[in-house]
This record gives C-alpha cells, structure tokens and sequence, in this order.
C-alpha cells in the first residue's frame, strides 16, 4: 500500500489533499478513487485513507481515525556519532534511519577531523533531514529521526546519559562486552555514542564514565567510524526482540 | 603493533624480509631493528617477528612460531549476497570483512539488475578480493574473507546448505524471527543469504526452503540490499557472543 509523509494534517478533519511531491508521486502511481492508502504524520502515527478524487495536481483523500506505526521499535534509540567527514556522517544517517533509530545526534570530540562551522550548520542539518526522511520512506518506516547537532562533547554526555540505558563504545576498552551491558535490565530508551575517525582519547572515555554511561568493547576487530554505531544498531535491535 | 599480510611464508623458516609494498609500508612506520610486529597469513595464524635489519628497500624479520589470531570470530558466517550494483556488492565486502565474515558468495538471483558477465567477472574478483584485503588489513584481521562468484542460484542454495546453520533473510516471512533461528542449537559455520535490489521472488524463498535454509523476517522496517547482510552479520555476531 502506498504510504505518504504529510506534516500538516489535522487529527479529526477526516479528510486531506495531497499536492506537490505527495501528488507527483501518487500520479506515478497511478492512484484511483477508491484505493486505499496511508498518511503517515512522521512522528509514528499512521492514517488509513481512501482516495476519493485524482485528478492531475491534487488528490482528496477521506481519512480514518490514526493508529501506531506497526514499524517503529519498542526501543527508541538515540545515535551519538562524532562528527566525520561528511560521507561518513550521511552514511549513517540514512543506515541508522533504515535500521530503525529514533534520533541521531552530531557531536565533536578531540580527534574530530571535520566538523561543520556554525554558517555551513544550517544548510547542512537540512540536507541531513531530508536523508533521513528519504530513508524513512523507503524503509517504511512511521517516525522520520530528528538530525540534531551539538557544539560541546560534555553537552552531548549529558543529553546521552539521560537514557534509562547510555553505552559508550571504545575501543581500548578490554572487559566489558556489549551483551554485558545490554542483559543488565530492561529499557525503552537508549543512547549509542561512537567516536570520530581516530577514536577516542582516554579522558574523553573517562569523562563518559564519570557522566553515567557504560564504557562497552566491541571486540578484537577495529570498526571504522562510521561502522560501529549500525553494527552496534543492530545488535541492540535484535537485543530488544525486533527481529 | 604493526602488522603486515604475508603470503609466501615457510612456517619453519625463521626468518622473512619484507619487500615491495610491505617494505614502504615499514619505512613509512620507521621500524628499527629490534621492534617487534606480527606477519599474517592471511589465513588465520599470526607470527610474532622482530626486526633484525631495516633497510630503504628491505627489512629481515626473525620469526616466532606461529599463534591463532585473536581478531577471529569463533563462529565462521558465510555471506551470501545476490548480485546488485557494484558500489553496493563492493560496499558489503568491505564491511562485512571488518564485521568479521569468513567468506563472501555473490549469486545471480531472477531480479538481480546487474550481474558481470564471465569476461569481466575474473577483473571483478580481483578488485572485490583487493577490497576484502584492505578492509582486513585495517580492522587488524587475521584472515583475509574469500569472495567468490558462483553462476547459478541452485548452486548458491546447495552450498549454503552445507553450513551448520543456514539462514535466508525474505521480506515476506512475517512469522519466523532470526532470534528464534539463532537461538535454535549451536553451530560453528553459518551461511547468511540475501537478496537483490528487487527482493527474492516467492519462488525462490520456496526452493531455499526445500534446501534446507530456514527463512526468517528481519522485522517490519524494509531494509536496503546493502543493509540487510551487514545487519544480520551485526546481530549474528553479537548473538555468538563476539561483543
């Protein structure tokens, strides 16, 4: 069934237009009165609708009462990846989105070899928005993550470690596994950090430490940057039952 | 500790120069006589060496017996990738060595949109094998991933079949997790397979059956062809225990 990101619906109006790129799109897909598709407000809520009139720019759609997104997962994880250089950063952005993350975060650390300056920020965080909302269209998923950029490390440990469950992974870390971490209590919120390009410093992973999160391995094998936060993703989804 | 893939070692002999590439990359390093590094083989075994001459072209190594690497996973997963666009096959070998696949099996599918033909497939194998070194290389392995290229689709089942457990990610199945797969006894080899851009078609989700592959559901999120082998390589390793 066709699926359309609308930002403007009224919850109780019972009906909606589509135009602009929604309208291009549903003209692509040939959409006729009486079909059936949903609107999805981007924030994990699904309208089931039926078309009532197509024409070449608008199409009317009646809109039923909403209903959770079926494709959201029951743990909402925030992703906190250092800044890297740009391809890294869009990279994750649109893996994690598919992966099924709930917010992404950009900080800067130490050994950050790339960091936007506060003019290019704003061009920037929209171009990652729309990365994530193309991704989340394509995945099907019900939520677009929000892209959120951070001017301090400590201000980013701080927002991290307001999770029921904040992880640190760090390469020099030799004992605790990630298992370790993610099979001691339940939770529904989660913060993943991983470093930049050249890793870590040591402070750097004590001052996590001392702010609450739980410094995690990921084993002998070195992940580049922008590898480490979708396998550590993964594992957490498939951690928390999603598949 | 620097590190170094060697192929032409006598495990008995005691002693190796590096050359060519290996001795630039040693002069980059500035290795001096008496510092210690490892020789791989690229198969596995590790052999601790130290330097007994550095010279601008050459460097002699004296060389201790030989150790298993540690940078191993104690489960052996075999990707099974159906053909797709060459950034993306390229993409997944890359990854998939530094998440720590033992080989990699590219396999023509009925929806593959691209697949090399035989002539330019002996250039391909090179470059993937290359890619698969690298990545090796740079996330500190000790084997370097096999990629091979396989003809048909039938062959590609009957050789998946052969690992201890084998596992067919389909987008239709809605009931059949890959927890409750994983988590099904215990296994040393693995076979992963996934597919093209388009999907498998229900056919060939039936005939993976018929051999033997149990078919799972990678939760309700549709991911790319890219994404999906890394994602179930993450969750596969983390469910082994590697982190």
């Amino acid at each position: 069934m066709a699926r359309f990101f609308v930002f403007d619906l009224t919850p109780d109006s019972g009906s909606y237009t589509l135009t602009g790129q929604n309208a291009a799109h549903a003209q692509v897909l040939r959409l006729k009165a009486g079909e059936r598709v949903t609107l999805c407000d981007g924030k994990g809520l699904d309208y089931p609708a039926s078309v009532m009139e197509a024409s070449r720019s608008e199409i009317l759609l009646s809109v039923d009462a909403p209903v959770p997104s079926t494709a959201e997962a029951r743990v909402a994880v925030t992703v906190y990846m250092a800044y890297a250089k740009s391809d890294k950063l869009e990279h994750v952005i649109q893996k994690a989105t598919e992966l099924g993350a709930a917010e992404l975060v950009a900080f800067p650390t130490a050994r950050c070899v790339s960091r936007p300056d506060s003019k290019g920020l704003e061009k920037k965080l929209e171009r990652w928005q729309k990365i994530a909302q193309s991704a989340a269209e394509q995945s099907r998923r019900g939520l677009i993550p929000q892209i959120t950029a951070l001017s301090s490390y400590s201000e980013a440990l701080k927002r991290a470690a307001q999770a029921e469950k904040a992880i640190f992974l760090y390469e020099n870390e030799r004992s605790r596994t990630l298992r370790q971490s993610l099979e001691n209590g339940s939770f529904h919120t989660l913060s993943l950090m991983t470093g930049p390009e050249g890793g870590f410093e040591p402070a750097e992973a004590e001052q996590a430490a001392q702010h609450g999160l739980e410094i995690c391995t990921l084993g002998p094998r070195i992940l580049r940057c922008e590898t480490a936060p979708l396998c550590v993703l993964s594992a957490v989804m498939y951690a928390a039952g999603e598949y």
